[in-house]
């Protein structure tokens, strides 16, 4: 493992070099890498700007990265407009409620119709602990809630060529027990038939063993029989209700399945328990930040140009009808790539290539608003995701109003090509796929359906795509084009940072801005 | 599996057969195991008492089975009286905030100094999905939140013959991607070497191999070499920071730490996500169930005498000090077996031998008020528990009230004599040991403490104790003396049912004792 960051830092420096022009901005970022705690760049130590005369910065966006950096640089001295385009803040991290509209690019229009008090999360809907978020809802007092992303109760299906288990709900912890069980019966098997011998010490073979017997829950002859992690046909209750187990799944029969490869998704970094999501909505967050900066947006403001002057930036956007400009001794630009493409800039053709090539790819979910939560009532499913190999990909039960009378679901979550196909239907098509794919796992569904908003991020105005991660090989060539300032020309955004597709990256990128900003300034 | 739930219905068969006078009763429970969909006795479908004339319930204890009895009763059409002895509902079922006070029975007093709009849940403070009690919260309007059970960033720790781990704080997420990421490749290794080729087909073997890959966390060549999942030195972010991993634990030292052995306790049935409690704390169900049946409780009623007579019930209290007698069809007797021991009572020889060895034992908390949430700001650990082999068992992080300036935190838990121990340590000593302990693990414990309160169930007078789990041989034995009426005179309470130490074993007890008095009602 040491060798891997070695090696990062290695490279880094490397491609720091490479890049000479900016190897000034770059290379405090490498102060931010062995001096940071964890969560990106450190702010709050930094000086007031006091006098310094080059501080108005342009800031092309209200989304997380372009408020995070004009309230950041608000905080140092800095004077700040941000352009944006539509009428509220947030961009992809937004949140549904009732009477919200939106009309896509491709013609289709949708008004929600949930009911009040009811909302879906159709961008970011939950981050880890470590992010940096956790620390901008505390220090701008939004309230968070745990986000239930694992639970146990929820359901695998899968169809197809999955062996005996297609076309049947299994719940996540009957799998997980079961394979866990056998894998961990097969390892201290062979462990006691002296196999490990050769590796292990004979004091660590036992002590595999005694780790291997609970945690498969096997048996006192260390085989896995079932096990109460698995739940039971009849639960334990009052008097004589003991409770009755069910009969395991087969070992062959679950390897065929391929449900222990989902297993590990729930233990990711990313996704690991607890989750964190602000309690009543995710745009409580724009919106917390967006006060903070209230008389620095404007609103319907279009960006057309991107221009260097020597050595500030200009920019001509479009507002209430007219074209106007605007200079700053820097511009933070945010505007998602797939836009940024079209406008006129004065970017270098290298950078202008590579944002052709960011591989800023769409996603789609769909809010279902039912009836009922049968989910809950029938299935005693709180929160969690249910996993499916059908095209509808995950299943998300709400995490929050438990209990409700009604509750809004998430019918899918896909991504790339596979969403660009269901973008191109209308929102009625997108209704029926996502209810015929999902009556399989709830056959309440139709029932139960009162209305639905799906959500194509490619074909949102303003936002046109939603997150990028990009291959090693990019990050090693094209990357570092989108990471370096151009003379006083900044990009920032999620999809130039390493947590691409979170709001956290949108904030580490907008930190490492504003330093970088900040140290050009006060040492000039 | 379905062999040991067959078992167990011919065991109870048997059972019912000893005790044959009973036998009514006690069969009706069989049927409440076959029809019951998981969740207990059935109530909804049942019929009004009508003009039936033996409809006068005794209860006695206003806890979670009393109460439960009592609104269950009254909606059949029953007339109940509750006979409660403190001046609270609740029992073991409680929330403590600034002001309440409590007297022990050994002579200690404390008063709880928590800020305003802190609490602790002294007793029960969460419940799994599949608890009865999620239906009692939906049915009275508690509203529920998720309990953080596990939280991956969270602490293990460990000293003495533990090896070269002891004294060291290893976060949850390291130990488990550490170890699981080994065994899995261990498995993987003897796998590809044929060693399972007698047990498995060849495909089942490039399943499993496969499942392991992404079970450890495994590099191309199947090695646990580390894994982001075990969370990283320098986190990913915006720019270059791409993150920096931390080299893993080595297997032989986290086999000796004995952390493996604790992974299951969060995927026990009881415990697995997702988990809730009530918002507000874990009072709000008995103050929402006495609501329900407030003009039937009497409160510092004290059960001085139980009596059989033919053939209903009769009992003697003292309430403002003089003694009393009330008399009903039936009584349901939830009181702690260690108080019902001393009582005068008409019970059988058997069961008072039965009550005077029911194993039920004391447990102990105690709530640290810290001036800030250290664990959240310098930890990142929000909500879960970190566990230790240090006499404190487990530290407990609060639930709710995330990024607060305040927080209460669980700083022990501890079960049978040694809480008995603590017990006699006076609440200064008892505070002492938490810090003493606690702040091996969390250094910032002496700077930041403000007030605790402790609890020891086995002295709070009126309850006396905690929660019983009957060894093997009793639930066979003594067991089912406690669940049999013996003539109009029930036991109904956590300790009567096989969900020792859950309110769920209350309320499961309860519906029980519900089902089989109006079963008897109206076949009389």
């Amino acid at each position: 493992m040491s060798t891997k960051a070695t090696l990062s830092r290695r490279n880094f420096i490397r491609q720091v070099g490479a890049y000479g022009g900016c190897a000034f901005t770059a290379m405090t970022t490498l102060g931010l890498i062995t001096q940071a705690t964890g969560h990106g760049a450190e702010l709050s130590g930094l000086p007031h700007i006091g006098s310094k005369s080059k501080n108005k910065v342009l800031v092309l966006g209200a989304g997380i990265a372009g408020l995070t950096t004009a309230y950041e640089l608000g905080k140092l001295g800095y004077e700040c407009v941000i352009l944006e385009p539509r009428s509220i803040p947030g961009g992809r991290s937004m949140t549904l409620r009732r009477g919200d509209r939106i009309d896509e690019t491709n013609g289709f229009s949708q008004t929600c119709e949930f009911d009040k008090g009811l909302y879906f999360n159709p961008g970011p809907s939950r981050f880890p602990q470590w992010h940096v978020t956790m620390d901008y809802c505390r220090e701008l007092g939004v309230e968070v809630e745990p986000f239930v992303n694992l639970n146990e109760n929820a359901f695998y299906y899968a169809e197809g060529d999955v062996g005996p288990l297609s076309g049947k709900r299994v719940r996540i912890r009957e799998a997980k027990t079961d394979l866990r069980g056998y894998a961990s019966e097969l390892l201290a098997k062979v462990a006691d038939q002296g196999a490990l011998d050769e590796r292990l010490s004979k004091e660590d073979v036992e002590a595999l063993v005694d780790f291997l017997h609970y945690e498969g829950g096997l048996n006192r002859s260390n085989e896995y029989i079932g096990s109460s992690r698995r739940g039971y046909k009849v639960w334990p209750g009052g008097g004589f209700q003991e409770g009755e187990l069910d009969t395991p799944y087969g070992l062959s029969e679950l390897l065929k399945s391929g449900y222990g490869m989902l297993f590990h998704r729930a233990n990711e970094y990313q996704y690991q328990a607890q989750m964190f999501t602000p309690t009543g909505g995710m745009d409580k967050i724009p919106i917390a930040l967006a006060e903070k900066v209230k008389d620095k947006i404007v609103y319907g403001a279009q960006v057309k140009e991107i221009r260097r002057s020597n050595p500030g930036a200009r920019v001509v956007y479009s507002h209430e009808g007219a074209d106007h400009e605007a200079t700053g001794d820097f511009c933070v630009c945010t505007i998602p790539p797939t836009i940024l493409r079209r406008l006129q800039t004065d970017l270098s053709p290298m950078l202008k290539n590579t944002l052709n090539i960011v591989p800023f790819q769409n996603s789609g979910k769909i809010a279902l608003q039912f009836k009922r939560r049968f989910w809950e009532e029938d299935d005693r499913i709180f929160g969690g995701l249910s996993w499916t190999n059908l095209p509808v990909g995950e299943l998300w039960y709400p995490s929050s109003g438990f209990m409700g009378k009604k509750g809004v679901m998430g019918g899918y979550y896909i991504f790339g090509p596979a969403s660009d196909r269901l973008g191109n239907m209308s929102p009625a098509e997108r209704l029926e796929f996502a209810l015929s794919n999902g009556e399989k796992i709830h056959p309440q569904y139709r029932e139960e359906i009162e209305n639905a908003f799906s959500v194509n991020w490619s074909t949102i105005p303003h936002i046109e795509g939603c997150l990028a991660h990009f291959p090693r090989a990019m990050l090693k060539t094209f990357y570092p084009l989108l990471i370096r300032p151009e003379g006083q020309l900044y990009l920032a955004a999620s999809w130039t940072s390493h947590l691409g597709g979170w709001q956290a990256g949108a904030f580490e990128a907008a930190r490492l801005t504003v330093k970088s900003i900040h140290e050009r300034t006060m040492a000039s």
